[in-house]
């Protein structure tokens, strides 16, 4: 249930004094073998950090033995010393470890604008105290919930998935942690996750297989429209089962996890009162599906009548109206919760049936206009989002 | 100081049910000439109500003589019934006037789904009472005041603006009102407004005039990204002064009541705690530099943290990263309030320095990529926009 749950792999979760709390803010995820082949997906942000400018450069090879990530502070905007920072993060590991820094791959998340000498100081700091631990209790689930742990900012928990494949005598295990909490809207790839997996294939099979799986998971996780600068999604695979993959089974395998942690993130979205789900149906295209489900997902009026249980089909249709979608505005259903309070552009049930009291909410767009469907996980407008977002301190 | 300023108005606003508060809720403006040219832009949303379906066709031979506006409800899908509606509404105008159904545009905000038979009941008699109004005591400022006054919905003050042109002994007016407070983002245009002006021009030279100032006020008005269904912005000229229009003069003073005018919504919007200018300096083309500053103008986690007075220059840099402008992210210079916290993509003065307790709240974007400039404003988010939004009752 974490990212050792696959044979091959060990993790570390430290505190390095990042966090003024004293909390772990330092994780490292080592592949002990006997493969390396590694794939990932980052920011779509033309603003990124220097952690990822640096993994994906050094992932362009498709090959990776170690991950080391960090909370409180996301290095990015910091210049040629922050990047150094970066750096000297991947030679130390690599130092440690006795491997190559190109085969380092480096995440940080926290504030935008913290990376100074002490920040420096921290994470190397953190280096020394992961490989450390990782000699002494590698190997153990306790390691890879430590890491889970150690990359939190504002989520309120740790997440982890798993999913399974191969027959009897021949499975292989795809596991996988993720922070997340806000800043949650797709670009390639949203947030810091590590997936890792025992099962044998090569780079661009994991490359396939990873995009197919974030396209239709995190992609589809907009919480509140703001892309970061620092997503990062890293699939590595050790082959130390000895199974050889099966493409399909293993896109299954990876999307199924990924999809277990996008669940995870929507619903420790920062202040959220609502996980809302907003499904497109009988759409000309499945983009135009994701294009209509978005427009929603990003209307502040929609969210915050959502917030107040306030079934307020209006701002639905004013949001999919400014889309470029194929579908006549007059001719579409929605329903909120399963009561179809809009009927081909009309009022239909009264409002006063739909019940939105329960968390998970399920918002129901057909368009009349194809087969193709799609859905978007988003969050509510709040009081507490408000707050948590006007007074952030990583 | 109203739409009356202009000569050749007259204006009335009555009560007639249609809120439940008894409060003024429909609103009429005769043009008495001797001209009617009159131009309008209309929301870009798809998803268009059915005062706009009408008064688009009915505009199209740039002439009206009459504007019934109504708050209330925004007959906005409401089907058949509710064109039938606004087509009657305009029969019953041109009938007590004299003058054709299609010399009257109609104007209706509120909420969607509203346009019942209560709806319609209601806005017929507001006609009549309008009608009744304008015979009695038409022509007075009070009229004009009044019908300001009609048309607010979450608004809290009603909304004027006046400007002249001409010289000595040919001189004239342009007057206007608009209401707007939330669902306050542009398309071609954003909220009801209507423009009165006595001097001589033919309707191309007013469409020109209007939507050139549109483009450059309405349309840079962002106030939570959310377009309206309804938006309307009417420019009716009666030529009542007898003076040639200067077409770059009548420019000049539409667009100074539009921008006042804007400024007076962005003033007034539902929760602000600041009025927020976006301004982008040094972009490769004007275009550029609206899309940057939109781009900041749309963060939830921007307009959060000026909510609570916090300068994070990481989430600016961070919204303008998702856009395709043309500039080097790590070559950008951002200032709040004068004080400029990020140099070259990096840490500047510390975020201390920075003021962010005054309302009128200032960013500065540097992009160092070209001659053009733009700016956008927005509002932050509040609790009190949360709020109002969570529980909307027009």
């Amino acid at each position: 249930m974490s990212v050792t749950a696959a044979a091959g792999f060990r993790a570390a979760g430290v505190a390095a004094g990042l966090k003024s709390s004293g909390a772990l803010d330092v994780a490292l995820i080592v592949n002990d073998g006997p493969l390396s082949a590694a794939a990932g997906v980052f920011t779509a942000n033309r603003a990124k950090a220097n952690p990822v400018l640096w993994s994906e450069q050094a992932l362009a090879g498709g090959s990776a033995r170690a991950v080391i990530l960090n909370s409180g502070g996301a290095n990015c905007f910091t210049g040629a010393f922050g990047f150094q920072t970066t750096h000297q993060t991947a030679e130390r590991v690599a130092e440690r470890l006795g491997i190559g820094a190109i085969e380092v791959q480096v995440c940080s998340t926290g504030l935008i604008g913290v990376g100074d000498e002490t920040f420096r100081a921290g994470v190397l700091a953190g280096v020394e105290r992961c490989a450390d631990a990782l000699r002494h209790d590698g190997g153990d689930d306790a390691g890879g919930l430590r890491a889970a742990e150690a990359i939190m900012t504002t989520d309120s928990v740790a997440k982890q998935a798993l999913a399974t494949g191969g027959g009897a005598g021949a499975s292989w295990t795809v596991g996988g942690m993720a922070k997340g909490a806000g800043m949650l809207a797709p670009g390639l790839a949203t947030m810091l996750v590590v997936l890792t997996t025992d099962v044998v294939a090569e780079a661009d099979v994991l490359d396939r297989a990873l995009r197919a799986a974030t396209r239709v998971t995190f992609d589809r996780l907009d919480s509140d429209g703001c892309m970061s600068t620092n997503d990062t999604v890293l699939l590595l695979a050790s082959g130390a089962s000895g199974v050889e993959a099966d493409e399909a089974e293993l896109t299954a395998a990876v999307t199924a996890v990924c999809d277990d942690l996008a669940d995870q993130l929507q619903r420790d979205a920062e202040g959220a009162s609502h996980d809302i789900t907003i499904e497109v149906r009988r759409a000309a295209s499945e983009d135009d599906a994701v294009v209509v489900a978005r427009s929603v997902a990003r209307s502040n009026l929609f969210k915050a009548a959502v917030f107040g249980n306030d079934p307020n089909w209006g701002r639905v249709l004013a949001a999919i109206g400014t889309t470029d979608a194929s579908f006549d505005p007059y001719a579409v259903d929605v329903a909120f919760n399963g009561v179809r309070v809009c009927h081909a552009g009309e009022p239909d049930r009264p409002r006063e049936e739909v019940d939105l009291t329960p968390r998970a909410t399920h918002i129901l767009i057909d368009l009349f206009a194809g087969e193709a469907a799609a859905s978007i996980r988003t969050n509510d407008l709040t009081h507490d989002y408000v707050h948590e977002n006007s007074a952030y301190a990583s």
